[in-house]
């Protein structure tokens, strides 16, 4: 019989559930105003083990049902950011990041709140992914696993981004632990009730998981598959305009997680052509014709795949 | 044996194929893009029956990608806004539209273009449809009919909106003849392969059977089932932030064309409540869930249908 390796972790008193970090993905813009809605109904009358902090993260970008108003709000949690010098003609995205560094953080300290779940949305078909910057945070692979198990119909994975501490950039990161919940496919500005509801079970089932572990539950180790991002690949563009000249090919769309080989259709042209993955590697796309990053220049990531096995985690 | 009623209708010289009216609906934005520069290559080696002029119709929308930049360009072309006074501090697309009408039009002149086909997307699951303002315009009628002839594997509708010449509102409006062309379900800011290639089929085939027609061939009469706008829903909304407090219920999203009798669901609340159909009539729900139709106060449309028996119809 094999014996679980042990971990003791400290407890999880003080976790955040945020939405609108993008304005337009409408999903936990709603879920989270819903959740203050009720939070103002039972605050009296709970005695609650777990302080759950709800935060609209960008009431601005949420205002205009656009992801941003100046910046991606998204990409200003790097230390460098958040500790630059300060002006009054800062972008106000920048300005956002600080107050919530203040509210959540701040970043890498003691006084930071223990989780931060940051609820997304995506064009992908991607079923409900949790993002994170490590592949050994037992806090999120036990919760990836929790979510996994109470909700067996909806598609699940977990994708790791190899980033340090320090360049981490995404709203999660101000947390001692945190991922973004990422649910799609979903077209940004539309919220469907099919992704709503799977949002608001999984944010139901992360905070029943967190109130287990404070109040003692043993959580077995068991097995989760990471998937490492390994590299963007960006449209084919026209060298003068820019303009993307190809569309991502019908045989790849909406196949997220669906490996990948080399010679396997990738783009077709607005002409028709088709034009083939020339990677070396079978690797798994994920992102695939998410509508926000044209801009960025990524018509899908690719990912390794591989198989952590996990620790028995409790309560230290 | 059963003869056909016969129409002579004159022949369609000039035909105008716009796209990026809205600027964030991509489909056109690529097909029109990809149109010009073919136009460039085969215009001193093909003699055409047919002047197409190929337009971009929002250049500064769609370099945003945005819908519109001031105000719906779509909404610009009613003759008191086409004819209204200018001045220096006209929105944006009020001036585009009257840039426009000088192009294609004026409208309801004998000057104005014979057709136009004005190129959509939508959220919505609305697979292929015309929208026109007349039920009884036999150009669109048979274009649409050779389209479902030729084009069997996508689901295609005629959706008529009652508005007199005068109060039509949409770049369509302008030719003698015009309808959009809209298709979906695809986001907003996204292009697919599959849509983009639909709708590239759809126009080829248009301008098919415009050259056919030119050149005298006869189109046997027949039916169509024309879904005639009765009336829009919107969301429920909270009484003092407007927000809305439901999304469309999952039994009824992306469910277009299909009945929707009374004491259907209609609406999933946020807290999870179904809210139903309180119509007296069965009626048919279009363009349910279009993200941009939340700002318009739409979460769908009703459409009753007819069947419009048809003319033989020749160039006279």
């Amino acid at each position: 019989m094999e014996v679980d390796e042990v971990m003791c972790l400290p407890r999880l008193p003080r976790v955040a559930v945020c939405g609108g970090t993008h304005g337009n993905e409408l999903s936990g813009v709603y879920l989270v105003r819903e959740m203050l809605k009720v939070e103002k109904k039972v605050v009296e009358e709970e005695e609650e083990p777990v302080l759950v902090m709800i935060v609209l993260s960008n009431p601005r970008a949420t205002q205009q049902c656009h992801r941003y108003v100046d910046t991606d709000l998204n990409r200003c949690f790097t230390h460098a950011t958040l500790n630059g010098p300060m002006s009054d003609t800062d972008p106000y995205e920048i300005v956002r990041s600080r107050e919530l560094n203040t509210l959540l953080g701040p970043k890498g300290s003691r006084q930071a709140v223990d989780l931060v779940c940051d609820l997304h949305n995506t064009t992908a078909n991607m079923g409900m992914c949790l993002i994170t910057y490590s592949d050994c945070d037992w806090i999120c692979l036990h919760i990836f696993r929790h979510l996994q198990k109470e909700i067996p119909d909806i598609p699940m994975r977990f994708i790791h981004f190899d980033v340090s501490n320090k360049e981490s950039y995404s709203l999660d990161s101000v947390g001692k632990h945190g991922f973004a919940m990422e649910i799609g496919p979903q077209p940004h500005g539309v919220v469907r009730s099919n992704i709503y509801t799977a949002m608001k079970g999984g944010v139901q089932h992360m905070l029943d998981w967190v109130r287990l572990f404070n109040s003692g539950t043993m959580f077995k180790g068991g097995f989760v598959d990471v998937f490492t991002m390994v590299k963007h690949i960006d449209y084919p563009r026209d060298s003068v305009t820019h303009n993307i000249t190809a569309a991502i090919h019908p045989h790849l769309q909406d196949r997220d997680f669906c490996l990948l080989h080399p010679e396997d259709p990738l783009f077709q042209t607005f002409s028709g052509e088709t034009l083939r993955y020339k990677g070396k590697e079978p690797l798994y796309p994920f992102f695939i014709n998410e509508c926000a990053y044209y801009e960025k220049g990524i018509a899908l990531s690719l990912a390794r795949k591989r198989r952590v096995m996990g620790f028995l985690v409790f309560k230290g």
